[in-house]
């Protein structure tokens, strides 16, 4: 199991909006997610519209978004939510951050726990 | 159990130093994380800087953050790391995001799993 961190800007503006329709997400949506193997999945915002996703799988990470990519829930909700993005600037499409640490994988190494 | 996260800006001239200190944390910090009740701390970075902090506490984030701010090896830490953030320009200290989406419990909401 990987887990993986991304990041997305909605446009500032919108993040009532952004807040609410995530409250309550789709069920055919949260169930795809699953069945795509995302797995302890979270979204966290900042006021300035950094949106930051990390999540775990047993895919890589391409492999994982590509396996949401392919559901008709999740173009549903790709279209529903492209107009939270729209005033967030160029360059603020979905970037993935590298690992650069991982407390109990260094405790282990140690031969702790 | 509570996931949190937070994001700081490291210097982005400074980042392999960034990567090459944090792929082998002093054991005395990665104890006192444990011990202060820290659990699954994971790091990530992108190329402009943006660090991005998450990790489970029974404890509130304060709580979590002060419980490693009394001790030796977080002040000599710190210490240590502070050149690499001294380029990143005002407003880059630590943020907490705010979590606006957990897949399992929605799916729970639903009676699924």
């Amino acid at each position: 199991m990987s887990r993986y961190c991304f990041r997305l800007r909605v446009d500032p503006t919108r993040i009532p909006e952004y807040r609410r329709r995530h409250a309550a997400v789709w069920p055919d949506m949260l169930r795809a997610l699953r069945d795509a193997g995302w797995r302890d999945y979270w979204l966290f915002l900042d006021e300035d519209g950094l949106v930051i996703g990390v999540f775990e799988s047993e895919r890589s990470f391409g492999e994982a978004e590509e396996a949401m990519a392919r559901t008709e829930a999740n173009r549903a909700w790709q279209d529903f939510m492209a107009p939270l993005f729209q005033g967030a600037g160029p360059d603020d499409g979905l970037r993935v951050l590298e690992p650069v640490f991982h407390l109990e994988t260094q405790l282990a190494a140690l031969g702790e726990t």
